[in-house]
């Protein structure tokens, strides 16, 4: 998709920015580039390159989300040529101009390095997913919950989320798709509550294997239903097999909420900073 | 629309029941069944008339909410013949089931006196109001929100919005379009707050003009990005004319929360209720 990185960090004639974005996955085939349908990664590329006269641009991500998932807080790279007048604002607008009228925006646009990427300087991806737990099915939120007619326990959901914090084989969470060479990774926050109908989970960690999310949720929807007991969670985890785990919930409920580096680009030199407008260096 | 009320309420044939509703206003051309398109009143009619073999089923709303304008608690009332067999989860699932694909969904349904009316029994409705305030676009939230580009200030709109409070003559935030014999209103909470990009209003009466919520916000945007002095809008409400107000915000960020009743029909006898199925009386 991209350029090797060593010829894109050695290149005179690349000025990287860093962009925030925000979209509805339920109009898309997912952020990856594919044969069978509009995905956020074409978009945000097209847009990019009509925004340099016509002249390719690639872009790298933070989390290359599935198809329905959504977005609030991803992060991408995008490799402008060199010689373009750019600035914070311009990009953010122009941008989202382009990307019209499909439901993808740029909030905001920071100049960076040619050592920073959007996928390697990640240091967390934060993600939330929502259930909406009532016998009826959503007319608001459609396409962004997971509807679960059955009463959930969420206090129960919760306690046994507790029992995956930390590092671990998440082997049990992990799509026979995922391509990560190691099943190990580090679960830093994994919180369950209810909000009136609405049952909400706040999940961190520094890099997740593919549907690990869903696959969590899913697993600990079988406890919130009382078909597991919640020490059963904690079973499935220790056994290191797909098979043991519980069912993948749908991309609806999902969404990347934010990702983190140090210092973050978008604190330095964001557009959405009330200053005079900064020019890429 | 609906029989005069003397007859439905001496009729034998007929089982009232109030329904509470959920919609996505986006599509419709609103509540009130017109020429020029699909209404929520319409579908939900014929969603009951389903329900009763092919037979005519009339409608009352709380609130004949404006196209666009959606609901996560609006209530009717629907006239089923009398000899239909009905319990509160058949009302509720059904209607939903014949309410599809459409946004619009039923969240409770209970049987309620033939002197018990959905506009008439309302002792208040309650409305929310959105702004995302930001320079992007929504992506997430289209359709959902006010977008404002300008930055707001919700300490200065929520102080201008105290001022309103209480009985006063509204005239200057009424529509021309409005049929109230009199712009004699009480306000009796007008709360506005940040939440991040947000700005949520949280709006109160026994009942409202028409575009009486939108008016109010659009006046108090005035406030908020420094064009009106805070006091400009109680000499707006003290000059009763619809030329001193500020402009009408759009439908898209408002929705009909709740309508008040006592005792509340769906506390008493709502299919969400987890007992046994309980009959129509």
């Amino acid at each position: 998709m991209t350029a090797p990185t060593d010829a894109v960090e050695t290149s005179p004639d690349i000025q990287r920015w860093a962009v925030l974005l925000e979209y509805d996955g339920g109009a898309f085939v997912g952020w990856q580039r594919q044969a069978n349908g509009v995905s956020i990664q074409s978009l945000l590329e097209d847009a990019a390159s009509r925004l340099s006269g016509g002249r390719d641009v690639a872009s790298v991500t933070a989390g290359r989300t599935d198809a329905g998932v959504h977005a609030s807080g991803q992060v991408a790279h995008l490799d402008f040529p060199g010689s373009l007048q750019l600035n914070p604002r311009a990009v953010r607008d122009g941008l989202s101009f382009h990307l019209k009228p499909h439901p993808v925006a740029v909030l905001d646009a920071a100049p960076v390095s040619l050592d920073w990427n959007a996928r390697f300087s990640a240091l967390n991806r934060r993600y939330r997913y929502r259930i909406l737990n009532r016998s009826t099915r959503p007319a608001l939120d459609a396409g962004q919950v997971w509807h679960v007619k059955f009463p959930l326990d969420a206090d129960a959901m919760r306690r046994a989320a507790q029992t995956l914090l930390g590092r671990h084989d998440f082997s049990t969470f992990r799509a026979s798709s995922c391509q990560a060479k190691s099943p190990l990774r580090t679960l830093d926050r994994l919180d369950v509550r209810r909000d009136g109908e609405m049952i909400l989970f706040e999940v961190e960690a520094r890099s997740f294997l593919h549907h690990q999310v869903r696959n969590l949720v899913g697993t600990l929807q079988m406890v919130g239903c009382g078909r597991w007991p919640e020490e059963r969670v904690r079973q499935a985890l220790d056994a290191r097999d797909r098979s043991k785990g519980g069912p993948t919930a749908p991309p609806d409920g999902l969404a990347l909420t934010g990702v983190g580096y140090e210092p973050d680009p978008f604190a330095v030199a964001g557009a959405n900073i009330r200053s005079k407008t900064l020019d890429a260096s």
